[in-house]
C-alpha cells in the first residue's frame, strides 16, 4: 500500500486526515507518531517532515505536510464524492476560504485554550492561571460566535448544504477543547447542532478516531466531579 | 467590469492580490479601503466582508475573502500561466502546503514585528519595549531560516522552479517588516536572492504596488538617520 499517513490521534488536524481516509475508504498504511513520547522529534521523522509535526502523508516518493493541503490532495487524487471538495469553482473557493480563515481563528484559539487547560498543567504540575485562561476562553468564544454568525449563518454546514473537508477540520479543532471536560458549545446552539450533524455524517468512524481524546476527556471529568456520597 | 477588488496597499495580502491581477492583466475595478481611516469598519463594508479586513473580491454576486482563497480563485478563473498555480496535482499541492504553513509562520511572525515596530509606536506615541521586540524579531528570524532551509532548500522559488502565488504571498509578508527601516534579510542570503528574483519577475508592477510601503520605509529611515553634518 503506497499511501502512508503519519499521525497521532491526539492531534486535531491528524484526526481530520485519518477520518477523511476512513470515511472515504482510502487505503493507507498507518504510521503512528506518539507525540507524548516525542517521536516527532526523531531524526528519522525529520526526514519525513522537517517541521516535525503531524500529520504528514507519503505517497510513493511524494511527501506532503499541512492538513489543509493533504485533505485537498486526497480529495482530488481519490475522486471522492464531490461535496467534500466541490469541482464548482465558487463552491470550492468557499471551502478554501474557511480553511484559510481557520488557521488564525478556530485552530489558533481553540488550541490555545487546550494548551493552557490540559497540556501546560500536566507538564508543569501547576493549575492554569485563571485570569489568563479566562481571556483565552473569551477569545475562543468570539471565534465560535463568528463560526455561527458567518459560516453557519445560512447553511447547515460551514461551506454549504453538505459536509466538506472544512467541516472535518472544524469539528476536530472545536472538540479538542472538550479534552479538559469543558462544555465548548455552551451558548452556541447553532454550533452544537452542527457538531451533531457532522458527527452523524462521520459515524461509525467518528468514535473510532476520537477514542483517545474522549478517554482524556472522561478522565478529566472524573477528576473534576464531586466525590460520590458514601 | 464585474470583478471588484477591495484593498489597501499597506496590507500585505491585499498587495499580493493586486499584484497578481496587474501582472496577469486581469481587469478589475479598484475599491480602495483606507485602513488608516478605519473604512473597513463601516457598515457598508461589513456587508462585503463580515470580518472587516482586506482584501476581498466581488465577482458579480460572488464575494470571497481570504487572500489564499482569492488567489486560487483568480488563477483558476482567468486561466493564467500554469506556474502560478500548477494543474499537476503534486506541484499544486506543494503551493498549497506553503500557503497553509505561512499563516502561523511567515504571516504571523513578520506581522508581529511590523505591529510592534511601526503600528503600536505610532498609535501610542511610545517606542517599542526593546526586550519584547527582540523576542519577536528572533522568532521571525527562525521562520525566515525555515523558509530558506525548507522551502528554498533545493529550488529558486518557494515551491519549485518558477514563481507561484506562494511567492507572491511570501514576498508581501517578508517585505512588510522593512516599513520600519529594518533590514529583514540580514543573515539570510538565500532569502535575499529569492526576493530579488521575485521582484524582477513582478516588475514593472512591483514598484507600483509597493509605493506606499516604500514611502513609509523611506520616512522611517530618514527619521532614524544621524543628522547630516552642517
Amino acid at each position: 500500500m503506497s499511501l502512508k499517513v503519519y499521525f497521532d490521534l491526539m492531534s486535531q488536524p491528524a484526526r481530520a486526515v485519518v477520518l477523511f481516509c476512513k470515511v472515504n475508504k482510502i487505503p493507507f498504511t498507518p504510521k503512528p507518531i506518539a507525540l507524548r513520547k516525542y517521536e516527532q522529534q526523531s531524526e528519522e521523522y525529520k526526514r519525513i517532515n522537517p517541521f516535525q509535526k503531524v500529520p504528514t502523508i507519503q505517497d510513493g516518493d511524494f511527501k506532503l505536510t499541512e492538513s489543509v493541503a493533504i485533505l485537498q490532495y486526497l480529495a482530488e487524487k481519490y475522486n471522492v464524492p464531490d461535496h467534500w471538495y466541490p469541482k464548482d469553482l465558487q463552491a470550492r473557493s468557499k471551502v478554501r476560504e474557511y480553511m484559510a480563515w481557520q488557521h488564525m481563528n478556530t485552530r489558533m484559539h481553540c488550541a490555545t485554550v487546550f494548551i493552557h487547560e490540559v497540556i501546560l498543567p500536566r507538564a508543569t504540575g501547576t493549575p492554569p492561571d485563571e485570569d489568563e485562561l479566562k481571556q483565552h476562553v473569551n477569545t475562543m468564544h468570539t471565534t465560535l460566535t463568528a463560526m455561527e454568525d458567518v459560516f453557519l449563518k445560512d447553511t447547515p454546514y460551514l461551506c454549504g448544504d453538505k459536509i466538506s473537508i472544512a467541516d472535518l477540520l472544524g469539528i476536530c479543532e472545536v472538540l479538542q477543547v472538550t479534552a479538559s471536560g469543558r462544555n465548548v458549545t455552551a451558548g452556541h446552539p447553532k454550533l452544537a447542532a452542527w457538531i451533531e450533524r457532522v458527527k452523524a455524517d462521520l459515524s461509525p468512524h467518528f468514535n473510532e478516531v476520537f477514542v483517545l481524546l474522549n478517554r482524556v476527556r472522561d478522565k478529566n471529568m472524573q477528576e473534576k466531579a464531586p466525590p460520590a456520597k458514601l
